[in-house]
């Protein structure tokens, strides 16, 4: 599996904190931790309670290029912070997210083209999330027709079909695995897909155990990469059994220390 | 999903060591505590050691019946043991198992319809385990027919597509999934499905690990049914959880301690 670490996001209080204070060590160290813990990209997000948003993200993306040259990804609701952060990043880039929306697919397709970036699609138009797999998948149907269209590989489309808390909106856990399934049908070549692991559990108990059973599950299903904790060792564990028991990755007495 | 639990099978060393020595009050607690850890019915094997196969069974099928009414899963490769084992059952039974071969289909179909047992079927005939999920696939569709023309109700069969120790078969798993995912469209109604869940870790360390990830993935995959350790806490959370998130018990905050 592709794995985004989350980390990086001033939602959590650490890392606001990082930003105001621009302590690059701080940010250095949750890169690099998140990297020795196997992850393939990083998410970068200044959070919701940003007062200078393309400030901040720029800043982070500099800091965090200090250190690395794994993939980045580029996380706004906001097209133009992407459109303004393309520029300053020379690692390999992922933007999240464009949606269904005529407006965005429009602006951040022809972007991810310009700079060759791969693109994070969430299966949400202006009517919101939708309520089951068959709405999901049209949504899905609509993104990678436009970037049929427009010449964009789908293979640089990672199709994220929302992922909802379980204790608010249950009956979207089971649609969304279906998602995961169907999706590999709907063009050939199929495109990537993704969930933002930890909305899973949002607001529930024993968090850890609800998100690495969601994601063994979704693995089982088809999923290629979710966006997560690194740092949660069970979470880790779990994903490497998995692909263990998907034979696809070789099995050894150690393959936990490995 | 309907838990079987596996504990009262003379493989363990505590069990045989009670069936030698008559120990009642051992097998009484130990029925007791698989119930109480949620098993909707207990395998019962007196193990591949036992000098009197026969009478071990009848003597654990009496005791375990003095304490419990709960379904007896009468487990044994013995189509004799299995035969003189029935009549001493007064609780719900399920047999286990036949295998696609003729002469055990011939005798223990009509046996289970006889005796209004439900049966667990191995996708295995002579030629031994299948290498990949369409050969099980085909002898689960030659079980099913079988069943069909002796009018005996395809709800009442489990199929087992024989999990084998990742350490030594890891190619098998992903095949094990996908036989779960596929038979049910093999027939209308369905079949149920099981498996042997213990079985994929064999030989292991992280026998849990591997145990739990694995059952979370094959419920993804559609599975009803497995023969487990029931004792094993993370296993049940797992399962628990896994319920949940497929929408098939009510989320409430506190869900584990249900």
């Amino acid at each position: 599996m592709f794995i985004i670490g989350e980390r990086i996001n001033g939602m959590f209080k650490d890392v606001a904190k990082a930003i105001k204070s621009h302590d690059k060590k701080f940010i250095h160290k949750l890169a690099q931790v998140q990297i020795n813990r196997g992850c393939d990209a990083l998410d970068i997000n200044v959070g919701p309670a940003s007062s200078q948003p393309l400030q901040d993200m720029i800043w982070l993306i500099n800091t965090i290029q200090e250190v690395t040259d794994t993939t980045l990804v580029i996380d706004s609701p906001s097209v133009e912070i992407i459109q303004k952060s393309l520029p300053e990043i020379k690692n390999p880039v992922i933007i999240n997210s464009t949606t269904a929306e005529e407006y965005k697919l429009q602006v951040l397709f022809p972007l991810a083209k310009d700079y060759n970036a791969k693109i994070i699609a969430l299966t949400i138009d202006k009517g919101g999330v939708p309520k089951d797999a068959d709405s999901r998948l049209e949504l899905a149907v609509k993104i990678i027709s436009y970037a049929q269209e427009l010449e964009f590989p789908v293979t640089n489309i990672y199709i994220d079909p929302v992922l909802l808390p379980v204790n608010v909106a249950q009956d979207h856990c089971p649609e969304v695995l279906r998602v995961l399934r169907e999706i590999k049908l709907i063009s050939e070549p199929a495109p990537h897909t993704v969930v933002g692991l930890s909305n899973v559990s949002q607001g529930a108990k024993e968090r850890s155990l609800i998100n690495r059973t969601f994601v063994v599950m979704a693995l089982a299903c088809g999923l290629d990469s979710a966006i997560l904790d690194p740092l949660d060792e069970e979470l880790i564990k779990a994903i490497k059994t998995a692909e263990i028991l998907l034979n696809k990755q070789i099995f050894c007495p150690d393959y936990l220390s490995i």
